[in-house]
C-alpha cells in the first residue's frame, strides 16, 4: 500500500513545512525591525496554519508524517515496515533540505548555508526532550481517538510548543538536519544538531513508553475490575 | 473505571498546561523589548493552543478537568465520586508544580521561585469571579450539547478571558497555586493566592446554579406549555 | 419552546461579549504602549475568540443571537414572533450594558461612562454597512447549510472584519449602544450612535434581501432547467 | 445547475475577499506606526479568517472559487464547462475591483489607484508559482478528501503564505490584477502583473499534474500490487 505517491507526499509535504519555518523566519527577521518576539509570533503563526493545512492535504496519502520520530514510532507499533520507514526517512530529510533551498530562493539567499546559530546545552535538549514528548503523546492519542482532529491538534501543540519552549520546538530531526542549512532566524549550527536528534529520540521514546503503559494497563484493569 | 492512567493523564495534561503558560510568559517577557502587550499576545497564543490540543488529547482518558473547579463540579453532578475526586485534585496540584519546575528548567532558572507579583483587592477578585464563571459555563454546556468541540471552546473562552479580564484570568486553583511558585511573568505572590481560589470558587459555584436552573425549570416549562 | 432560559442566555451570552470588546480594548490600549495596532490585535483576538466560545456555549439555548439584527432577521423569516423577539432585544441590550458594566468594574472604572470617541460620516456608515451586510450574510448561509460551523464562520468574520472596515465593524445594535456608555478604546459618542444603527439595519436589509432572492431564485431554474 | 447565483456568489465573494486583503492591509499600516511586521500581521489574520468565513458561506452555492486558478483546473478536470467557467472568471475579476472600491470608500480614498508597489524579478515570480502549487495542492487535495474542512485549510494555508513567501503569496490572478487598483499596502503596479499571473498558471499547472498523478498511478499500483 505505501506506494511511490506515499513517498512524494512526504518529500513535498515536508519541503513546504520547512519552507514554511525558514522563509517566514527570514520574513518575520527582516520586517520586524528588531522586535523578536514580533518575528517569533510570525513564526508561530505560519507554522502552525501550515501544519493543518499540510496534515489535512496529505494524511490520507502517506499519514503526514513529515518527522522521523512519527515514522519510527509506526514501525515499533509494526504498522509500517523497516523497508518503507527508510523510504519515508530519505524522503523527510530531503524534502526538508528542498523546502530550505525553495526558502531561500524565494529571499534571494544562497540555496544552502551554513547556520551559525547556537543552541546548545542541557537546557536545551531537556527543551527538545519536552517538545517532542508532547508532540508525540499529542498524536498517537489524537490519532488513536480522534484522527480528523489531529491536523488540528498538531498545529494547536506547536503553535504553544513555539513559545514554551527554550528551544522553540524544533522536535523533529528532518527538520533539524534542514535547519542547519540555513543562516537565518531559524538555524541551528551543524555541530548542536547531535544534542537536539538525541533529545528529540528521548523525548519520543518516553512518548512512545506512556502510551503504551496508557493503553495495556487500561485494558487489564478493565478485566479485574469491570 | 477512574484509573491509574486517568490520575497519570490529569498529572501530565496539567503538567504540560503549566509549562505552557509560565513557559510562554517567559518567552513572551524575554523577547518582546518591554512591550507588555506583545508578550501577553505570545502567552494567549500559546495558552489557548495548548488548551486545544491537550484537551483533545487527553479528554478520552480522564476528561481533561486540569482544574479543580471542574472536578468539584463532576461531583456535585454526581458524576464522580469524592475518592477519586480528591485523588484528581492531588494529581492537578502535582501536575500544575512539575509543569512550573519543567519550565524553569528549560529556561534556566531555579526549578520553583516564590513569586513578588502582587495580584490582589476586590477589582483582581471579580475578574476571577467572571473568568471562571465564564469557564465553568462554557464548559457544561458545550459538554453537554456537543462533547467533541470542548477542546476548540475552551482553548477560545481562555484565549478571550486572557484580555478581557484584569488578572489575566486564572481560572483554575491548581493553576494559581502553581503560579505562586515562579516569580516570572504569569507569577502571584502566595499571599495573594487566598483571594483568588474564593473567587473563582464563588464564580463556578453561580456557573453551576446557572447551569442547573438553564437544564431544570427548561423541562418543567416542557411539561407545562408543549 | 423561547422561555425564560433563552432570554437569559441571551442577556449573559450578549454580557460576556461586551465585557470581551470593552474589556480587552481596555487591557490592549494599556498595555500596548502606545502601538495602536497592536492593542486592536489583541482586542481582535478575544473578540473571534469569545465569539466562537459563547456562539457554541448558547446555541442551543437560544440560537445565541446576541445581535437584533439576528433576531429582526429571524422574524422577518417568521422563525420568530414579536412578542418573543422584542423580549430578545431587551434581553440583549441590558445584557449589553451589564457586560460593559462587569468590564469597568474589573478595570477600576465607573460603572458607565459617556463615551467621547467620534465615529461618524459616510466612511464610517459605509463601513457598518458593509460590516453587518457580511456578518448576516455569513450567518443566514452557514446557519441553513451547516449549523455547527456558525460559532468558526462568525468568530472569524468578525476577526477580519475589525480590521477591513474603518469602523472596526460593530455590526450589532445592542453592541452599538452599550458601547455608547464606555469612554475607552471601543467606546463611540452616544451623538454617533444613531448614524450606525441605521447603517447597520440598511446592511442587514441588503443581506435579507440577498438571501431571499438566492434561495427563491435557485428553485425556480431548478424547476425550468433540471 | 451553474445559475445566476452562482455567478453571484462568486461576484459577491471575492470582492469581500479583496475587501479584507485590501481593508486590513490600509488599516495595519495606518495604525503599526511603521512596523510593517506588525501590519503584516494584521492583514495576514484578517485574509486567514475572511477565508474561513467565506468558503464556508458560499461553497455551497457556486463552490466558493473566488480564484481564476481554481475554475480554469475544474474545466481541466471536466467538472465545469468552459461557458460556466468564463462567466465566472468575468464575476472574479469584477469581483474582485468592486472589492477594492469597497475597501477604499470605508477608508476615504479614491474609488481607484494606481500601484506604485513594486513586486517583480525572479524570487518574487518563485515565490508565487510556489505560493500557487501550493494553495492548489491543498485545495484538490482535501476537496476530495475531507471537503467540510476546506474552509479552514485554505484560510490555514494562505495565513502560512503570507509570510513563507516573498511575494506575501497572491496565488490569484483575478486578485492580483484588483491589487494593482490600489496604491497602499496591498498593491502590485500593473507592469509587475503579468510575471505574477504566469508564476500562478505554472504553479498551478504543476499542482494540477501532481494531483493527476498522484490519482492515476496509485490505482495502478493497486492493480498490479496488492
Amino acid at each position: 500500500m505505501r506506494s511511490r505517491q506515499a513517498l512524494a507526499s512526504e518529500f513535498i509535504g515536508t519541503a513546504m513545512l520547512l519552507a514554511t519555518v525558514v522563509g517566514s523566519g527570514i520574513m518575520g527577521e527582516r520586517l520586524a525591525g528588531g522586535n523578536v518576539a514580533v518575528a517569533l509570533l510570525a513564526n508561530t503563526l505560519a507554522t502552525g496554519a501550515a501544519l493543518i493545512a499540510l496534515i489535512a492535504t496529505f494524511g490520507p496519502r502517506s499519514g503526514a508524517h513529515f518527522n522521523p520520530l512519527v515514522t519510527l514510532i509506526e514501525v515499533a507499533f509494526k504498522r509500517l515496515g523497516w523497508a518503507t520507514a527508510c523510504a519515508y526517512l530519505v524522503a523527510q530529510v530531503l524534502g526538508a533540505i528542498a523546502g530550505v533551498m525553495a526558502a531561500h530562493t524565494m529571499f534571494e539567499l544562497p540555496l544552502l548555508m551554513q547556520s551559525t546559530h547556537v543552541r546548545t546545552g542541557p537546557h536545551q535538549w531537556w527543551s527538545e526532550a519536552v517538545a517532542s514528548f508532547g508532540l508525540l503523546t499529542v498524536i498517537l492519542n489524537v490519532a488513536k481517538t480522534r484522527p480528523d482532529f489531529v491536523p488540528v491538534a498538531v498545529g494547536s501543540y506547536i503553535t504553544a510548543a513555539y513559545w514554551f519552549t527554550a528551544s522553540t520546538s524544533f522536535a523533529n530531526p528532518a527538520v533539524t538536519i534542514a535547519r542547519s542549512l540555513t543562516d537565518t532566524f531559524s538555524g541551528i549550527q551543524p555541530a548542536d544538531v547531535p544534542g537536539f536528534l538525541l533529545a528529540q529520540f528521548a523525548g519520543a521514546a518516553l512518548a512512545f513508553a506512556l502510551f503504551t503503559w496508557l493503553e495495556t494497563d487500561h485494558s487489564k484493569q478493565h478485566e479485574n475490575h469491570v
